[in-house]
C-alpha cells in the first residue's frame, strides 16, 4: 500500500501506533509528557510551567509557488504557521529553529529578505531564531520549529476537551486567505483595497497570540487553529473529543469583500480554504462572553458540539436545513 | 549572487547577522538565551537548569539513496545525527519532532520501518517523539528537532573556549563510517566482519550521549562532534575559539579494517570522510586523564590548539613536516 492510498490522517495513526507501543513509562522525560503526537502542539512539565513544541513545513510547489510569493513573505508565514500552532494552546512562543533547503541557483539576497521576513514577526512576539541549518535541495523547503511555554499554572487547550452542548466559536475571519489564493491564482483583479486585504490574509496571517492565551485565562479548555479549513479542523476536535457538530452556515463570519467579490463560492472559501489562522474553540455562553468582553478581536458562535454524528461535522441553513457539498463544492447551497 | 557560490559557512554568518540585529534585549526570552546559532546546539535557561535544541535533516540524494539505504537505518540515522549533536553539548535528550517529507508513491509499510528505526533509538536513550508533521514533496527528506537539558547546574559544552595549548582529543575511531560509504558507492568488496563493521559505522552510529556528559562532569569546557569529518569541524572549533590547531595525522585513531582495507587512502576518509559522528574535545591533560579514567570509549589525543595561524588547521607528519592535501585528496601523503 502507498502513502497517497491511505491519506494522512490514516498514515499519522499508524505513526502514532509505532511511537506510543514503548510500553514502559519509567523515562523522566514520558513521565513528565502531558501531550504527544496529535495536538497543534506538544506539551510537557517542567517545574511549576509547561513547555510546548511544534513543527511545520512550507515547501515549494506544495505550500507556495516562488514567482507568486515574495521572500519576505514567506519568511513570515513560515514562523506564522507555527505561531498559530502555539496560539492554539494559548501559549507564549520563545524560541524558533530553522531547517532550509535551497537550491543552488538561488539569490543570497532573497535567503536575506526571507530571514527579515521571519525576524521581523519573530520581534513583533519577543521571541527569536536560536538555531538551524541549511542544506542544498532541489527545492525550497522551509521547516520551522516553535518552541514555547504556557506561563506559570495554566493548563494548554487541546483538541480532545469538547463537550455536547459547548458553542461552536471562531475568532476574526473565515475564507479572506483562500480569497486571496484565488485571485493570485486565476490572476482576478479586485480595487486595491479589495487586493490588499487578499493579500494581507494570504501573506501576512497575523497568529492569535494573545486571543489564546485569553481564552486560557477565562477558562476556555478546547481549541485548534484553522489552517486545513474549518470543514477540516472542526473534524479534527470531533475525533479528538468523540462528539459531532453542528455549524449554521448562515452565521459564518465572512468578511464584506470576500461575500462581494465571489458572492455564491465564497461560502466555500470559508468553509474549505484554509489559511486563515484564525482559533476554532467551543465553551458555554458564560466563558465565551467572557472572553468577548476582553477583546477587540471578532468572536463569533458558529454552532453547537452535538452527542450525535460522533466525528461528523453537519452544515445547516436558516431554516434548519442540512446542506451538503457537491461535486461543485458548496457553492450550490449559500443562497438557499 | 547565488547561494552556491559563497558556499554554507557565509551564507550562515550573512544569516546570523539578520537575526542578531534585535538589538532590544527587553524580552524574557531573549535574556535567557545562553547559546543561540554557531553551535552544535542552542542553549537557554528555565530555573537552575539549561535546556537544549538542535535541528538536522536528512534529504534523499543529498545525504542518502533510497537504493542504498534501508528505511530502519535512515530512521536510526536521522535520529542519531542530532543526539549527536546533544552529546556535543555534553547534554541528556529527552524529546523529538519529526517533519516528514515522503513521495505519494512510498511504500506505508517502508514509513513504519523508518519509525521504527528512530523509535529504537529514542527507546534506547530513554526518550519519545512527541510531535511532527507530514508533508507530500518529490522526495524524501526527514527533519528532527530534538530537545534535552544539561541537568541540573551543568554548562553546555561549547565550540568557542579552546584555549591555545590544550590538547586536541577523539572518542573512538576516525574513518569507519566514510569507508562504509566508499564500500557501498563503489561496490566494494570485503569479508563479511569487515563489511558488517563498515555498514555499522555508516548506519548505525552511535550517539556519544554518555561520553559527552562525562566530559561536563570531568571539567571540559570545549567540544563539537564530528559529522563534517575532523578537518571541517576542528576548523569550526579554531574560528569559534579565535585558536589555530596542529594534528599529528600519525596519531589518529584509525581502525584496523579501515587501514587494511584502504592503505593510503584511509588517512583522507579519517581527516575529511565525515558521519562519524564522534565527539572532538579540547583540554588540558589532568582533566583528559580523569576522562579517561571513567570510560572505556578510545580517548586519542592527535594534536594542539595554537595561537598561531588562526582559524586554520595544520597537519603534520612524525618528523613535523607539514602535511598538505592536493588534488586527490590527503591519500598522497600517509606513507611519507
Amino acid at each position: 500500500v502507498k502513502v497517497s492510498e491511505i491519506g494522512e490522517i490514516a498514515l499519522v495513526e499508524l505513526i502514532s501506533n509505532v511511537i506510543n507501543t514503548s510500553g514502559e513509562k519509567k523515562a523522566k522525560a514520558l513521565q513528565q509528557l502531558i501531550i504527544g503526537i496529535g495536538d497543534d502542539a506538544a506539551a510537557w512539565y517542567t517545574g511549576n510551567n509547561i513547555q510546548l513544541a511544534t513543527v511545520d513545513a512550507l515547501v515549494q510547489n506544495v505550500h507556495f509557488t516562488l514567482d507568486k510569493t515574495p521572500w519576505f513573505e514567506l519568511g513570515w508565514k513560515a514562523l506564522a504557521v507555527n505561531l498559530s500552532d502555539i496560539a492554539a494552546m494559548g501559549g507564549i512562543p520563545e524560541y524558533a529553529l530553522v531547517s532550509l533547503g535551497l537550491s543552488p541557483d538561488i539569490e543570497v539576497d532573497n535567503v536575506i529578505e526571507l530571514y527579515e521576513g521571519m525576524m521581523n514577526l519573530a520581534r513583533q512576539q519577543n521571541m527569536t531564531i536560536i538555531g538551524g541549518d541549511t542544506d542544498s535541495t532541489p527545492y525550497v523547503s522551509i521547516t520551522v520549529t516553535v518552541l514555547g511555554n504556557m506561563g506559570v499554572d495554566r493548563h494548554p487547550l487541546t483538541r480532545s476537551s469538547a463537550k455536547p452542548g459547548d458553542f461552536i466559536v471562531v475568532t476574526g475571519w473565515l475564507g479572506t486567505a483562500a480569497a486571496g489564493l484565488e485571485m493570485l491564482n486565476n490572476n482576478l483583479k479586485f480595487d486595491s483595497e479589495t487586493t490588499a486585504i487578499f493579500k494581507q490574509a494570504l501573506f501576512h496571517p497575523d497568529p492569535r497570540i494573545p486571543e489564546g492565551q485569553l481564552l486560557v485565562k477565562k477558562g476556555v479548555k478546547t481549541a485548534i487553529d484553522i489552517s486545513d479549513g474549518l470543514y477540516a479542523d472542526l473534524k479534527h476536535i470531533c475525533r479528538a473529543s468523540h462528539t459531532g457538530a453542528k455549524v449554521e452556515v448562515y452565521k459564518l463570519p465572512i468578511d464584506a469583500p470576500v461575500k462581494h467579490s465571489f458572492q455564491d463560492k465564497s461560502l466555500e472559501l470559508a468553509i474549505s480554504g484554509g489559511e486563515d489562522y484564525e482559533l476554532l474553540f467551543t465553551a458555554d455562553i458564560n466563558t465565551i462572553e467572557k472572553v468577548r468582553k476582553h477583546t477587540k478581536c471578532p468572536i463569533s458562535i458558529i454552532g453547537e458540539m452535538t452527542q450525535e454524528n460522533i466525528g461528523e461535522v453537519i452544515f445547516s441553513d436558516e431554516k434548519g436545513n442540512i446542506v451538503k457539498p457537491d461535486k461543485k463544492g458548496w457553492e450550490h447551497f449559500i443562497s438557499k
